[in-house]
């Protein structure tokens, strides 16, 4: 055991920033890295020591492991947390730090080599018995014997080029008579796109839900599932809206899940947080897809309804303590949405906005968190991710928290940049959501740019109520004595309609 | 029953944004009402219709509840909410209100009455067997009957002025031996103060904490009690810090208290949102004091810990629906502790200060909430409560709402006026504080200006750490190619020192 008293965030933006916030809630003191274009940036604020690390572009600054384990030794920091991205699931960075005397503030190295790996990985969890999405374990390339598979895990099923990727060679079969043909199909499109004929086949889960169980687990073999993540709403394959618990997930179904995913944790002799990812279909049978073995942008919805501080467990784990509560201390008090604002154009099929947040306040008051690593009058620097920030709503039950994060979002003022913003606000208000039956096809199956509509802003409605208030205000005025005349009047209007939003 | 459609908020500040909030998210559309001073204030700003009632003073705005009412009817207001202080304890208003066909977000016009005289009161709580601090129930003036009483309810007693107030004819009496004696001067004080020598006797409680519970009940007869706040750190007998739970109320004595606080509520058949004030000596013995008829400005503790929304109860309540938890529903989930930000100046007795938010960031991020009225650049209105902000953290426990709430208070960022900040951080750090024994004497106790620290700025310290990083840098981004020379090392350092804080 050894105490770490100073940390390294090898991060940027608002993970930098969240995980300095709980460092420095234990005490420790903080060091940031920075690129050329992070100068400015919250994260550089908020630490007690700063180091710029290089140019703007990640490859010249925070995917520099070397350069950011030489700072650490330089300034006698004890341990390095990654964060997401960047240098987070690089094995080989977090066996430099070790190697360095510095305490890697994540898994051990051997864990995440074996899930970095999906082969391995699979290999791993197929030990322990956990589901796997059913389907041939090598390539075959028979029809026959694709017919037999295919009657043993039941129709539709997916051929999957081995060699593949982008979609290429991948054909969904509806059933027996049409197999044949889309094998051979599949075969031809294989061999022309990656020269190598070899498919695979595996059972097709309609309507897939992205499932995913947060675990910690400490260095003296406890682990614990602190419940599920509901990851389904994606643009471009990328999570924008989450939330915990899933709306659709039963009590013994959450037990499963949370028991499949110790089994993968077992599996490689992981420690520290990592969360196991799981595609589920319709009638809640669930299949273990990866390990992600790092914190999750998404994490905060799993704080938000456990009470846990997720990176200060990370620490204390990482320092050696064993967990201080058991699976049966945890318990789900409440219900937590995440929406992820990215300087993105909903409009324009999700494409990155760039440019200055001319207004940016964020909503406050009961039940709102905001993650974020900007502030009003700053750049989205273009080098980066564009989430600009993690609105986070909870409340005590599913509908609180849609309300909550509906009054937040029309609270939240950005202009400069398009953001999803409105875009989150149509998900939320879709009764696919609502009703918790949605998958990871949502937005190509409800959404199109006509969709959105406009957010508040000085709009006639608002202005003709205050017109009304303000002549009765003139009605009854003179009558209760206070000074008042027209002019007055117009320009109280002149003056609410600068200030209404 | 009658669904709430819209309605009317006859507050400002922190606390009609955070009722509009919660109204929002329940659907309904809100009014708000503002003084000629809070024209740009942000509750004008949130509601969907505003209304000029006034001049600054209070008299010639926020308590002219003829007005108001005029402006609810006009625009067809279902509900007034009061808020706390201004007309939310005025019973007269309350009856209007419900006059005027528009329902009253509030206990009955008849509770507000009780409880609204101390005597009364007492006289209404005696009859449910509530413990009142003992003592003589009329006025005496005869010694021997003194000795007799003091000896029934036990040392140290007070002697106070029937006619008293402002501490004029108050003798705190040790032992039997003095009683005489101050007996006597605090007749003469009685009689050259007030012209009238008629004294108390009750059991002087040494080391008292405030305690309170809230309570909630409908109007179909349920009640229950959220739990007590610990509220004893006070400054000019107003509470600047408060938490919940209390850290030393024992799970028996929080039932007692719960229970005794809905004694008190059935005493004045309440419904809606109250708070039940209790005295609490060393040995957990407590004692009712009054009840509050409102939402105290420390409900947000309450919120915290139980997960429910106090305004939208109050609000379903109003509508006549019943609770829609029991008691057995309700548990303590964590810890809150709300600091409150006055603009005032702690190093010269608590005075207010006056002027513009030159500077206003709030701290974010995990367990933190922010109650406030205000954003960069406004002004704090003489004519009001200088309360700019409520801080809340939240926990899992005690220590960990310390230690966020410290965070919260160093990332909170204001300039051009004096707050207690700082002296919350000298409470939230003191070893009486932390070990739960404090009372509400502590500021007489423990405090004094000299033990303010400055909070973090641009200190010597940190300057001399980016120094060091900058130099680093230098040292070794040569070997690493990126460019850097002397002269970009000193800017760097300049804009490092620009933007630290």
């Amino acid at each position: 055991m050894r105490k770490i008293q100073k940390i390294l965030v090898a991060n940027r933006g608002e993970i930098a920033l969240r995980i300095m916030r709980s460092a420095k809630e234990m005490g420790l003191q903080t060091v940031a890295v920075f690129s050329e274009a992070d100068r400015n940036a919250l994260h550089v604020r908020f630490a007690d020591e700063a180091v710029c690390i290089g140019e703007a572009p990640s490859s010249q600054s925070y995917l520099r492991g070397e350069k950011i384990i030489e700072v650490a030794k330089k300034l006698k920091v004890d341990a390095i947390h990654p964060g997401y991205g960047f240098l987070s699931e690089n094995a080989q960075f977090a066996k430099m730090v070790e190697e360095a005397g510095i305490i890697f503030v994540g898994p051990p190295v051997k864990a995440i080599e074996t899930m970095g790996s999906k082969l391995a990985a699979k290999e791993a969890v197929r030990a322990f018995g956990v589901p796997m999405v059913p389907g041939t374990e090598g390539a075959i390339s028979d029809v026959t014997e694709a017919k037999k598979i295919a009657a043993e895990i039941g129709y539709p099923i997916l051929i999957k080029a081995s060699a593949g990727g982008g979609g290429k060679g991948m054909r969904v079969v509806e059933n027996e008579a049409e197999l044949a043909e889309q094998m051979e199909r599949a075969i031809s499109e294989a061999i022309s796109a990656f020269g190598d004929g070899s498919v695979f086949i595996e059972k097709y889960i309609t309507a897939p839900k992205h499932i995913e169980v947060q675990i910690l687990g400490d260095k003296h073999g406890n682990l614990v599932y602190l419940f599920e993540r509901e990851c389904s709403i994606q643009r471009r394959h990328q999570k924008v809206i989450e939330e915990a618990p899933s709306p659709v997930v039963t009590p013994e179904v959450r037990k499963a899940l949370g028991e499949a995913a110790i089994k993968v944790a077992k599996s490689c002799g992981y420690y520290n947080a990592g969360t196991v990812e799981f595609v589920m279909d319709s009638n809640l049978n669930f299949y273990f897809l990866e390990m992600n073995t790092r914190l999750q942008v998404e994490h905060p919805v799993t704080e938000q309804i456990t009470g846990i501080d997720l990176v200060k467990e990370q620490i204390r784990i990482a320092e050696g303590k064993p967990l201080s509560f058991t699976q049966n201390d945890l318990k789900i008090l409440g219900h937590a949405i995440e929406v992820r604002v990215y300087a993105e154009d909903p409009a324009n099929n999700f494409l990155p906005d760039i440019g200055k947040l001319q207004t940016y306040k964020r909503p406050q008051g009961i039940g709102i968190r905001v993650d974020d690593g900007f502030e009003q009058g700053m750049e989205i620097p273009i080098y980066y991710d564009p989430m600009i920030a993690k609105l986070i709503a909870t409340g005590k039950d599913r509908n609180e928290a849609i309300e909550r994060m509906k009054r937040a979002i029309e609270e939240y003022q950005i202009t400069g940049i398009e953001t999803t913003l409105g875009f989150c606000k149509f998900v939320l208000e879709h009764e696919a959501f609502l009703s918790g039956k949605f998958d990871t096809n949502f937005v190509k199956q409800y959404f199109t740019p006509e969709k959105l509509q406009t957010l508040p802003d000085d709009d006639a409605e608002k202005l003709g109520a205050v017109l009304v208030a303000s002549l009765l205000s003139q009605n009854h005025s003179n009558s209760n004595g206070t000074t008042s005349n027209k002019e007055h009047i117009i320009s109280n209007w002149k003056r609410n309609r600068m200030v209404k939003r």
